[in-house]
């Protein structure tokens, strides 16, 4: 089938007013999480079909997934869809998008995922560059308006972020600056810019919580524990609550945050900063990753886990 | 000298009444900066005689020493003290120890520095750990009661404590949990819980400044410093102020906090925990080394030291 699909492939391009604002589109989500579910229902409030692939999925996601179109395989999806967005854990997002292009995919290939830029340049390579858009999403699953927002560059940033004109999720195209637009490397920069922006952000945000975590496996090493949260309470009174909650929000996440640390670690070293920091972070989440099929966990079952190595 | 001294060695135990809470002592610190000047007065303050070494050191802080017994050298002001207390650069802790067991020195030895426990430990092989008092200074130089703790541990460190009686140092002992005192690891550990309770505190407090200053860095580099701040605007209020000000407090102290990130590294690293976190932040700082003689610098030349690498 193949080859007569290549025929009729861009639609995006060639089928102008399938780029208007208020058409309905067929859209696939590759892979609705809890993520991907809640970009998924923006779509749909917004107007446009919007697809899965059900087979081989937990009785947990056919649940969350319910009222998207389902379908049996990449390879159906990929005829249906006029465009396809991959919202998976970083470490899977590569061979994702290798998966889609062994398909007749045609349409426009959307990566969401915490990736380094360019890791991201890469799947743009795979998909082709012309019909490909980075994206970074800032915020937790996107339930109600204003929590979360899905950051678009590349050159049909703008025609995407059209397509969430109603939902919770809020989508930002990331126009060049114009000034900086001035050699080649700006240009293929800028192509990724959604992507360098979620890692500048995760940095601190997911490398905070994995410091935190970790200052507190060392104090219980070593027997300081209670003196630790004394002098917090005198000098960094919401230190121990902060590191409560990042207990709870990161033990079901860490095995994931472990691939997204090495990307942003891969990120610092492209641009020729250190790089250690996020590479120690990966390796406090790392040691977290048992926790993933486990409710929201306390401090001290976090700690306890990254004693245990 | 040496050997006539050494007859009289470790007055601190063999004159009982010299250790009762108000006796006065003659304690020297090695060697006075900002901190050092703060617990001089704090110990003058609780009626102590207090000397330093003045040769060889900057009117800067010959101005900053005004009141203190100056000696000419280690070897005077170790036959004149009935205790010494180290307050440096990490990386010149173990050295200066080793000079001072050089001289005639037969006193009580406090080092007060960020050290690994394992350092810390080492200084006390040094010195003797019968003659030694583990410290850990949290807080900024004690200008004012309520802002700086120095922590002890070590078979003195109640008593060392009381010399603090007045001043605004609060000099805390660090008391072993008598159920964790089962065994010889736990007892050397108690030793020095006064620099894993620093290493402890220090691995998240400046651990974070240096991601958040990094974090801006590599966002910098990307060229989405703008979206990263708007970003923060909506999602996390306080990390733009919050950079400025690790801009601000860590740009004259960075020269020395790569060691004190690399003693903590060590620290994680004794205790089988990862250690890559804090071998990053050490080369964070380490980049910013040459702002060391610079008044405090605003966020974006700090970003540009951090960029010229």
């Amino acid at each position: 089938m193949r080859p007569c699909l290549e025929i009729v492939s861009r639609p995006w391009i060639i089928e102008s007013n399938r780029m208007t604002k208020n058409a309905s589109r067929n859209i696939g989500v590759l892979h609705p999480g809890a993520m991907g579910v809640s970009v998924a229902r923006s779509l749909q409030d917004s107007g446009h079909n919007v697809g899965w692939v059900s087979a081989s999925r937990s009785a947990e996601t056919q649940e969350r997934a319910q009222g998207l179109i389902a379908f049996d395989s990449l390879d159906e999806i990929s005829v249906w869809a006029d465009a396809l967005i991959s919202i998976c854990p970083p470490h899977g997002a590569v061979a994702l998008a290798q998966r889609v292009h062994a398909t007749a995919f045609s349409g426009l290939y959307i990566d969401a995922n915490a990736l380094a830029p360019s890791t991201s340049l890469r799947i743009g390579e795979i998909m082709g560059l012309g019909a490909f858009v980075d994206g970074g999403i800032i915020g937790p699953p996107a339930l109600q308006p204003g929590t979360t927002r899905l950051y678009l560059s590349g050159h049909h940033a703008a025609g995407v972020a059209e397509w969430f004109s109603a939902g919770a999720l809020q989508a930002i195209p990331m126009v060049p600056a114009q000034k900086k637009a001035q050699n080649a490397s700006r240009v293929v920069e800028q192509h990724v810019a959604a992507s360098m922006l979620k890692m500048s952000y995760a940095a601190y945000s997911k490398g905070a919580s994995a410091l935190l975590l970790s200052a507190n496996a060392l104090a219980e090493a070593g027997g300081v524990t209670e003196a630790l949260h004394a002098e917090w309470a005198i000098s960094a009174p919401s230190l121990l609550k902060q590191s409560q909650r990042a207990a709870q929000t990161t033990s079901g996440k860490a095995w994931r945050f472990e691939g997204e640390m090495l990307e942003i670690s891969e990120t610092y070293s492209d641009v020729g900063l250190p790089d250690a920091l996020h590479a120690g972070a990966a390796a406090v989440y790392e040691r977290m990753a048992a926790l993933k099929d486990l409710p929201p966990q306390e401090l001290e079952a976090v700690v306890a886990s990254l004693l245990r190595g």
